[in-house]
């Protein structure tokens, strides 16, 4: 096992224990939404956006807790998009990471409420007192995510993939797209250590621009899943955007200059750590690892 | 016109237009869900909620621009909760405050994404230093809200009311689920004053057990509504609750005791608020008009 793949289990077992521990729980005619967070968090996924924040976070050393508790919630954030997104009104997908999507489980009702929920404790836990003993960094963390997952970031860039269905984009609109839709929460989870570390602007700047440049190499490299993958290896139906009509990466620029783009965004991405040295060998790890990745 | 309605309309008009400055605005393809924002939070309504933030902050000489915008955080959560509540997997409504509802208006997945969006933004709202300098009074309101609005507050009692359809609720049970679903965002709305203003926790528990009693009287006057009133008065629905053979205060305790109970409910809250002296006299009104009210 590599160095970032041992780094990434264990980040990935700590921040699910964490969400175990903050999730709600209880008896009562409401527990159905807890019973249902609990499904959409557990189903797992690789955890990548809580790595990106507790390994942001080591670059100003941060304590282990805060860190935990903000990965913890820009993870919630993550799977309450995923639960909405998949939902028959959007995305309409049945399975997710091989399980059955958390309203073919729960019910449509019952999936909008987790959703909901979701995003909701996600800011109650970056404005409690303990994930952080100053109030100006709590509150910070939460103008920075509601920007991240507001109408001007993720949920306008799904949005702009629903009403993207019916009309042929150009690379620049796709681009814009992606970086909404997926850019600025990954932008968070790594602005969010330098947020909790009260980094000045050189770092918070380099940080943003190397998770730009990382989460458009991610996203090109799921186009590519999607249509070289396997359905097996991804735990969900491929070439579903193709079918849609849908312009990807992948449609505009052909599998060769995708796969070229993605590696060049992952050589650059690199390129903005460079201020910390050493210290962000994991994230260059991770920038390597997204786009090589086969799932 | 009375004094409370006087000021309920100066404060609506307030919230209205502070609430249309905040809202996002832009072309793109992202454009739809502004709109659709934008569409929800212009059908109207009471305003309650935000009048009770912008009195109960009166009480503590709070400014008027940190009140606004606490309220405007408020009603923009009530809002995404109706948007949510509409939709055809939820309560199914087609019509509301006399206007199409918003998946009516906009399709379901922008409706969706709209609700989704004005929860983000009210986070975004609350935290940020233009609504309150110091930053232990934002990140308080962002704590308080998200308790307010979560799986334990308001999308806990929307999941009861889910599963109620399926039960006959006793008086107790009843309770408990309006409590949380409009019972804690309207307790939100009195504590948020008391926040904004540093007030000390005897006058934050007064606040919080006024709306306490407030919510439910509120509540049970909706129930009555619902029985006795005539659809074009309310601009929604009649007997929706009584045909779903949902348990309402109506079905359990009848017309009469139901009646009694609001009235009892009101005196109550105004009694909480003997430590005001006559600052909260518009408050007291606030309590009688609750169960007056023909819509």
């Amino acid at each position: 096992m590599s160095r970032l793949q041992q780094a990434l289990a264990e980040a990935a077992a700590a921040v699910t224990e964490e969400m175990e521990r903050l999730l709600p729980k209880g008896d009562g005619l409401e527990g159905r939404v807890f019973e249902g967070m609990h499904y959409a968090i557990m189903a797992g996924g690789k955890r990548l956006r809580p790595f990106l924040v507790m390994t942001s976070a080591q670059l100003f050393n941060v304590s282990k807790k805060s860190a935990l508790r903000a990965a913890a919630a820009v993870e919630m954030v993550h799977t309450y998009s995923l639960v909405h997104d998949d939902l028959p009104a959007m995305d309409d997908d049945d399975l997710r990471r091989g399980k059955p999507t958390c309203h073919v489980k729960f019910g449509e009702a019952t999936a909008i409420l987790v959703g909901d929920a979701l995003l909701t404790l996600a800011f109650g836990i970056l404005a409690d007192p303990a994930t952080h003993s100053d109030p100006e960094v709590r509150s910070g963390l939460v103008t920075a995510l509601a920007a991240a997952a507001g109408a001007k970031g993720m949920v306008g860039g799904q949005m702009m993939d629903l009403e993207a269905e019916n009309q042929m984009l150009d690379i620049g609109a796709v681009t814009r797209l992606q970086r909404l839709k997926t850019g600025e929460l990954i932008a968070f989870s790594c602005e969010a250590g330098a947020i909790l570390g009260k980094a000045g602007e050189p770092a918070r700047h380099a940080l943003r621009a190397f998770a730009h440049d990382l989460g458009l190499a991610f996203q090109i490299t799921d186009d590519l899943l999607d249509t070289v993958g396997s359905e097996s290896d991804l735990g969900k139906k491929v070439g579903k955007d193709a079918d849609a009509g849908k312009a990807t990466f992948v449609s505009i620029l052909g599998v060769e200059r995708a796969r070229a783009q993605a590696l060049m965004l992952a050589e650059q991405a690199v390129a903005h750590l460079d201020m910390f040295e050493e210290k962000a060998d994991l994230l260059r790890d991770v920038a390597r690892f997204v786009v090589e990745r086969r799932k």
